[in-house]
């Protein structure tokens, strides 16, 4: 994939673009929900022009630059505007407001990309020796604040891991992938595919993230179950320190080759890059069969999705749970095209027929899937369904789920569309027992909630979703909409912040846990803070001092 | 249970032995197998009074006892002879054989037994104080060396847990039951019983060991596959270091609490002494049914046991797959009496007729267990039969099954009796990839041989099994037999260590993984030197320099 091919101020490929028009039903729900006013909203504001924005020069000085090259080959590295302004940020709704707006107050000094495991080596070495920052860069679609050089004075590079993205081998006895930790997750299925196998994780960003930043991130795709997730999938992983390689491996009982494997889900390069990466895969299922159920409430949902993930007979691939202001959001975003399926159109229209703020009372939407051979797969649905009968399900059939399959990564490119229009939007998430699940949703939605409200944005939207399920709990997660209180871009970013604190906050307060990593991103470094105990960061610090003396790995990612 | 009743020089309880005279086959069987000399073999020798034992005097002096006493009460601290012999050493074939003559030269200085979490952290702020370093000990059956105070001039206290051994209590709704870590297997899954509810966790020391001991050492049940290791189970630990309460939790996504979680599996208390842990639990299922299988030679085994655990159509609870020898040896240890089962006895009448060494063609054997309601056992057992049949499997039923039930529990006793006897015996363990497996397997069989020859034990004899499977590879473990050398105990300790080293050495040499934790006890200690690459060992130093600045956790299992 092209650099250039990519939208440098928001998501996704040039070419591609959600704009309202095809979604009647969005643009007027939102206006209603949010209060949002007509003038904001009419016309999408324009990004400024990459060539306008006035970034500071970079800091690392001919002779530093020239040594760098020196290192690591002319074509590995880049000091030109558009590729430090490409890799100044994330993803996340602060950076998008930031990037907009031609904001750009710390872009890396420079940006390398390796095209083999002993460039990074060499990079790590030469950063380390001259106090230089390195900011491993996946895919470049985090939402944590991961990817950004860090305040001060010491210059930083970027180091784009797009090249290092061949699937290494794949041992079919043992079913298990190497891959170089830069493979983008859709590529990487592709070429799975085509020899018969799968990794089977798709989360949204799959088009653009990269496995080494599924692991750095400790991330997951919607609707995947707890033991599907890539932490589960990884085998091995292979990391460059700036004291030397550390090969951490899961071993079938004993704790690890050395134990650190789990440490590096969630780290954020602030121990080293990720550079290889030993997955599991499966073979490509005879059959796939994703199906959507309703249920009168939340409470009924709940219960189902926890009997489904406790049954020893069940072992689906796809299980999200919607409460319903989830569902009436996703009604409303619908495109009115042909082919949406018979069932979403009908929900279109429904939707349509009634409007306004969905009641708590509201219906909720399980998505659930089964794969395997189809006598497997029908054999769980029945069980499945037997299940959910129980807490008073209705059958929606696949519908609905074919068009959650298709609209599932266009949300990102709607998200700009709307990010243009004066709404703040964003997610949140953490993860409880069942036990404590239903205190901590309520508490996240009303603390998301009463937030956008206090910071000016209006009444403000929140859904929640569960996902990342398991026999002992499950996550859960919060969109908040709200208004864009102010053009003022740093002001916006402190509404958007102070919205996320809110409900992060009411998360620890109900006894969930916040979905976070060793590192987390620099945006969520200060609640690792708070959910770590001070005995465990302490020692992750002298960790971190151990591998990366001179502290140039990520730095601000681990709290200090 | 009072430690009292405890065998101090052997396994479990004073009340309960294995005499070879209830099994016809063993004895003249393993003297053709290892060409025993019979005068060595005929009488099985006492091991020494524990009064006549000379034990060096407590290094801790009276101020010093007056002292802790102060700090922990009177009733947790003792320094008596037989508190300290008892807490000497773990249960290895070394231990053994230096317990039996009486060789204890490093004893621990005193015993501390504390009621509660309190205690445990006025204990380590009392030794860290004094450079007094401190061995947890939960059921002392650790078979790593990692239970005995080390050399030095440091006076050295023995932790023991079995009074923080509670229940604390059982979420039903979350599946999950916290327990103190000194609680013992058996007695807790007798409390779960009660409730309804099953750990599912039942090595062969489950009588005795504890939830604490089996983390700290990374150990599993024979028979478990690896999905249901107790590392699987664990949700979060609370562990008392020297610097403060650590509390790891694994989360649905996102790494876990600090991260710090899958560094205590095996940790052998390097970091600190683990208190609590948060495990998953299960409904008691309605049926649970265990059968054993056999197949014409290893390869059919092993590419069925492959097969079976690579369905995504079965979850058996129970799956250990035994070579020809082991087959061999199981079927000589077994006692002539009524309701062993048709089919044991079968087995044990056939063999008698046939005597002498299993050869390699000899069948294996598949233990293979599923649970749940009758319907999911039922076709779970249909399709793991059809994929059985496709290796041409031959159905033993359930009578070898539950002989292997009935008598899983006898071995450790038996050892005792053939280690009285100048029989040498212990176990290695290691796991690989599938692809790897045959491999590791062959070369830890061969080095193992080899080395009872070279170290003077007779022709010896060496059983495998494979066990702690998953999809991408499985645990490997051998069993080596020989004549005791010599009667001189450092000597025969020397023999002992000589043979598992060569095991040790060709496992890594085949390409597979050592079980081993982070600490891994002292006499693997410097295997994991081997294994771990230098920087993750460099990582793990820094973490306990930082856990324990004093160096008192344990000293010796982390390699230094």
């Amino acid at each position: 994939m092209d650099s250039a091919d990519l939208r440098w101020w928001g998501w996704g490929l040039l070419g591609r673009s959600e704009p309202l028009d095809g979604r009647p039903l969005l643009g007027a729900t939102l206006r209603a929900w949010l209060e949002l006013p007509a003038e904001a909203f009419e016309q999408e504001l324009t990004p400024v022009d990459l060539e306008q924005i006035d970034l500071r020069p970079s800091r690392l000085d001919d002779p530093m630059l020239t040594s760098l090259r020196k290192t690591l080959g002319d074509g590995a590295v880049r000091a030109d505007a558009a590729a430090r302004v490409t890799h100044s940020y994330g993803k996340s709704y602060g950076d998008l407001v930031r990037l907009r707006a031609g904001c750009v107050p710390r872009p890396p000094d420079a940006v390398v990309t390796p095209v083999d495991e002993g460039q990074v080596v060499a990079l790590l070495a030469w950063c380390a020796e001259r106090d230089v920052a390195v900011v491993p860069f996946g895919g470049g679609t985090g939402l944590e604040g991961g990817l950004q050089v860090p305040e001060g004075e010491n210059p930083g590079v970027v180091l784009d891991l797009s090249r290092l993205d061949r699937l290494l081998s794949l041992d079919v006895t043992s079913r298990t992938a190497t891959v170089q930790a830069g493979a983008r997750g859709a590529e990487l299925e592709g070429a799975l595919n085509e020899k018969g196998y799968t990794l089977g994780q798709l989360p949204q960003s799959s088009e653009f993230s990269s496995v080494g930043g599924w692991i750095a991130t400790g991330a997951a795709g919607h609707g995947t179950p707890g033991h599907l997730s890539v932490e589960a999938k990884t085998e091995a992983l292979r990391v460059v320190t700036p004291i030397g390689m550390v090969d951490a491996e899961r071993t079938v009982s004993g704790g690890g080759r050395a134990g650190l494997l789990g440490l590096l889900f969630g780290s954020e390069g602030a121990f080293g890059v990720i550079a290889e990466a030993v997955l599991a895969v499966r073979p490509l299922p005879q059959e796939s069969d994703v199906r959507a159920l309703a249920f009168a409430g939340l409470e009924d949902g709940l219960a189902a999705l926890r009997e489904l993930m406790q049954s020893e007979r069940l072992d689906p691939t796809v299980a999200a749970l919607w409460d319903g202001a989830a569902v009436a959001a996703w009604e409303a975003s619908l495109p009115a095209r042909a082919g949406a399926g018979r069932l979403a159109d009908g929900l279109v229209a429904r939707r349509r027929e009634r409007g306004g703020y969905p009641a708590e009372s509201e219906r909720v939407l399980l998505l659930l899937g089964f794969e395997g051979d189809s006598g497997a797969v029908a054999a769980q649905w029945r069980e499945a369904l037997a299940v959910c009968g129980r807490h008073k399900s209705t059958t929606l059939g696949n519908g609905v789920a074919r068009a959650w399959e298709r609209e599932r990564y266009s949300w990102p490119y709607l998200r700009d569309t709307l990010v243009g229009r004066g709404v703040m939007v964003d997610a949140v998430g953490a993860s409880a027992d069942w036990s404590a699940l239903p205190a901590v949703r309520d508490a996240l939605v009303d603390a998301l909630r009463g937030a956008v409200r206090t910071g000016k944005g209006g009444p403000g939207f929140v859904h929640t979703w569960f996902t990342h399920s398991g026999p002992q709990g499950s996550g859960v997660y919060a969109t908040f909409f709200g208004r864009r209180a102010t053009e003022d871009v740093e002001a916006s970013v402190a509404q958007w912040q102070a919205v996320r604190d809110a409900g992060l906050e009411a998360v620890l307060e109900a006894g969930g846990r916040l979905c976070l990593g060793c590192g987390a991103g620099c945006s969520r470094s200060r609640w690792l803070e708070r959910q770590a105990d001070p005995t465990g960061l302490k020692a992750l610090r002298a960790l971190k001092a151990a591998l990366d003396p001179t502290g140039v790995m990520n730095p601000g990612v681990l709290p200090a």
